[in-house]
């Protein structure tokens, strides 16, 4: 049995299996046979649920005395988009001019291909480490992620399982290993806002409340002024209006109703309640001032529906854990990284209600895009992070 | 041969005819049936235009020496709506508690059962006019009318048709037999505005350019401030956004573009070349400032795309014309009717090219509406005004 120690066979083996979305693809398969020959105990648990494909996942965990640390990632990835357009098939795993192309290179097979390689070495180096390591791996982050991490995180839990730290591999450096890992995120909440109005012939205003002068003044209220300027460790919050529609083909009627749909990014300065309670109010101090229109005798009508699921702003503060893992990369790349809370959401939102969890991975350049890939020498530089991250966390330094 | 003298029998026989727009019905038929034993000279020019349907139209004259006086109006109707709601048949011309019940009842088949009948009233009493009347009646006023009454009067005039005068018999009055003649109407013009953003995701603003923002400020420069305070003659000048359109389904995607479209109603303080140039300036007033948004280093691209056909203002100053009428009005009902520019457009766009045209006819209280109907005394009424404008006008009162 070999051991899975070289970070490229690892990363070509899992990019051979086209695990898309929510297909397993193979891909989970090729990760338990890596793990098991390193002491690994592997659990496949498919969940499923009203409306959304079932999804399959792994728990592996490798035991020993001491504290437990997680890795976190997921095997699988975004369609291939234009295959036409990519210079090396995307489950080829083929090597050109020092980089391996494939979907899922840097987000994120490349990561588990890394820690995997890590884990395989530190035990040929130093032996089982004292403490154990878990890998949660998902084939549910780049669908609606709703049978991944979340699901998982309980079931295990719920098995009695507890975590002192955990490490998310996604790609988080923008343009070099060594740019940034990443300590929190921001949080995030859809709605979506209905004015109601009157139809009516445009000839005749005064007999009809047009909707869209009252969305365009909610959009306006919602967008302006800004809500922050940031934190100290935080962007600014942001709120985009990612649709307005009416659907009003009739160019001398009024219309009924009018819809927008926003999202916004908000940090540390705020909660989920505390975000909503703000936007209510900026939208209900707007429908009153529209009241004054010369004219105009009734209040604006909206009502507001918010996204199911709203993500909580998190910001991770265990010194143990990023310390170690700063230095680690610093030791390694000779840079020291930023500590950021920048971007989308990921899903160490839902793993911040069990442990500390900090993320880093590869350079997301190419994440997403056609000719997705990754250089070698990335590769064999993050295994010697994650390596040795690995040695300094088990032994307390 | 019997003479229509009597408005109820003319505006039955026209009721039950479905013309339906384009649709003639039978219409026309009766019309002309009913018009040949006064002495007009019929002619049922169709005509026709790629995408439109072919429309069938009437010209009758009876000529005379004198001043020449052009009638018109349609004998197309809007469809019946909800034929189960209605009390009695859209088409049945039934008479209950002192009304004629049909589609068409007072627009505008009853302004055209009265003029006739006015017409034969007037023979029968004073002999044939000393001038020359002309019905000049289209059926595709409903519809998108281009094959109706701007055909006809270019055809018409082709033939060497000039006129002194035209009453168009629109119902003109919001509530009572009296209220309201309409010696002008506010131009019209609409436009779609276009906005170009760049898509990207919503955790990556400063990546990407929300045309959503873009299109929320162009609207709100559109709508505000007020064009104008209204002209002696007109109210104010009105812009209503009649829709607005992104299409983006995805929540965290900010879109690549959005579409909006406006209808303005303007007075006499315009043209459609003047009220174009302002909203162009307004357009490219907010911009340009939207390019000063921090982060964002370009202007707002955006491109707009005005409707077809606009309509130009226009207001009738024939002292003659406009007193006649009043005056006969004023005769009958014992009321003063009011001069007004309100309301959408009409018909008299077109005729006021040719000459002065004023609008006098029924109630409209239920115009398109289920349960379309007209009182037969106002039906008594209306014929005896324009019977006194008839004498009066023809007479040089
Ligand atoms: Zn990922
Ligand atoms: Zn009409």
């Amino acid at each position: 049995m070999s051991m899975p120690t070289d970070p490229v066979a690892n990363l070509a083996a899992l990019i051979r299996c086209p695990s898309v979305t929510p297909a397993e693809g193979g891909a989970l398969t090729t990760l338990e046979a890596m793990v098991r020959p390193l002491g690994f105990s592997v659990e496949r648990p498919m969940f499923s649920d009203d409306g959304t494909p079932d999804v399959e996942n792994l728990y592996a965990r490798l035991s020993g005395n001491g504290p437990h640390l997680m890795f976190a990632g997921h095997t699988d990835v975004v369609p291939v988009g234009d295959e036409a357009a990519w210079t090396h098939p995307p489950f080829g795993a083929e090597i050109a001019d020092g980089f391996l192309f494939g979907r899922g290179a840097v987000d994120m097979k490349g990561g588990i291909a890394c820690f995997v390689a890590a884990v395989a070495r530190h035990i040929e180096t130093t032996g089982r480490p004292a403490g154990s390591i878990s890998l949660l791996i998902t084939g549910d982050e780049e669908g609606p992620a709703i049978n991944g991490t979340t699901r998982l995180l309980d079931w295990a839990a719920a098995k009695g399982e507890t975590w002192d730290a955990a490490l998310v591999g996604e790609p988080t450096n923008p343009d070099a290993l060594g740019d940034m890992i990443k300590i929190g995120r921001r949080g995030s909440v859809s709605g979506t806002v209905t004015v109601h109005g009157r139809q009516g012939h445009v000839a005749y205003p005064h007999l009809a409340d047009n909707p869209v002068r009252g969305i365009v003044m909610l959009a306006e209220a919602l967008m302006n002024p800004a809500f922050d300027e940031g934190s100290d460790d935080f962007q600014p919050t942001n709120l985009e209006v990612t649709t307005i529609d009416v659907g009003n083909a009739a160019g001398n009627v009024i219309p009924a109703r009018a819809t927008l749909t926003f999202n916004v990014r908000f940090n540390d300065r705020w909660t989920v309640e505390t975000i909503q309670a703000e936007i209510h109010n900026r939208l209900d101090k707007a429908a009153a001032r529209l009241r004054l229109r010369p004219g105009r005798k009734e209040p604006v009508a909206y009502d507001i529906h918010w996204g199911v699921r709203p993500s909580h702003v998190f910001l991770t503060r265990d010194d143990r854990l990023i310390g170690t893992l700063t230095s680690s990369v610093e030791a390694v790349t000779g840079r020291r990284p930023g500590l950021s809370t920048s971007g989308g959401t990921s899903d160490a939102r839902f793993i911040k209600d069990f442990c500390p969890v900090v993320e880093f991975g590869l350079v997301g350049q190419t994440m997403h895009m056609v000719d997705e890939r990754v250089a070698l020498a990335d590769l064999e530089t993050l295994t010697a992070i994650y390596q040795r991250f690995l040695a300094d966390w088990f032994s307390g330094n």
